[in-house]
């Protein structure tokens, strides 16, 4: 999506370690033109899918399925991290590891908001390693519900999340596909 | 809003200790249809205020500062909670305290994405004791800008938080007001 990859051209600052920071219009501030556009898109690429609820995990990934949830005219579902695993039987959890803060977690949501009729597609900001990702596929596994797909900002190329989970025959669709950072130069993936 | 005031009477709960469970359409899990009217609606009573700037705290406010900023065509930025105070010079910090999670936090935005230049308004799911929207205010006075106002989807009058706020000035607009939670009986302020 050439808005989404001008603008971290444009705005983005790679940091060391392989840090993308996109603060400034994707996450902590969001550009509202970008957000509508990301949610035409990703409406426009699930078209005809069936999905009837979006599926999400705080905070980060909430204003992007906010916008296709909104443009797809179905629900959406935000998964709560947890510390601690101490789960009642309302709820499904699974288990989970932030790369960017360096901890583990639990994914929680309520069995009431994920059900065998759901027709999921998982959304969220950024696909690295694909953590989260595999914690909200799991979820969506536990409530019998169908995963359509995945829909992502920026996805890490050289991460491997995102192929690692093509492998398996999960359909992932990221915005901007950064094939490689050297330095301050960002090559995409088209 | 009567949208808002029908799915509370319909799908809301009232549990004991005055606490009211939205979670199956605003909380954490949101109506697409709903989130496009409250955004519809906040943008019509903040017009021409010159709003320029949607500041909530993450995360059950995303998706409305987010519904708000798609249709006034601002950016919005969202607090992050932090649990310690350790905090560079790079960020605004405030604290605040959660009555449902029962615990002390910091609010922190970068001093990148709040300054003297933004005309705020704020957005959140629920007005109670105003302890979060008090935080807000405090960031945005650290900013230098200016504050236009508030806007919530459910204030709970009974607690008493927006109306101290009015009292002191703020503007603030609630798009359901519950004047009192008898047993299961739902009664609105209009």
């Amino acid at each position: 999506m050439l808005l989404l990859e001008e603008k971290i051209l444009r705005d983005g600052r790679v940091l060391p370690g392989g840090v993308l920071k996109v603060g400034s219009f994707l996450n902590q501030q969001i550009d509202a033109g970008l957000l509508r556009a990301m949610g035409e898109e990703i409406a426009r690429l699930f078209s005809g899918c069936g999905v009837n609820k979006i599926l999400t995990v705080e905070a980060s990934g909430i204003a992007i399925a906010a916008a296709a949830a909104l443009e797809m005219g179905v629900p959406m579902v935000f998964a709560k991290k947890h510390k601690t695993s101490n789960v009642d039987g309302d709820v499904y959890s699974a288990p989970a590891h932030s790369f960017t803060h360096g901890n583990d977690y639990n994914m929680v949501v309520s069995r009431d908001y994920l059900t065998s009729a759901d027709r999921v597609l998982l959304a969220d900001d950024f696909l690295a390693n694909g953590n989260a990702l595999e914690g909200l596929i799991k979820l969506t596994e536990m409530a019998g519900a169908e995963l359509c797909g995945a829909a992502i900002a920026i996805e890490k190329c050289f991460q491997g999340g995102g192929d690692a989970l093509r492998a398996r025959g999960v359909r992932v669709e990221s915005l901007a596909m950064i094939e490689r950072m050297d330095g301050s130069e960002i090559v995409f993936r088209h």
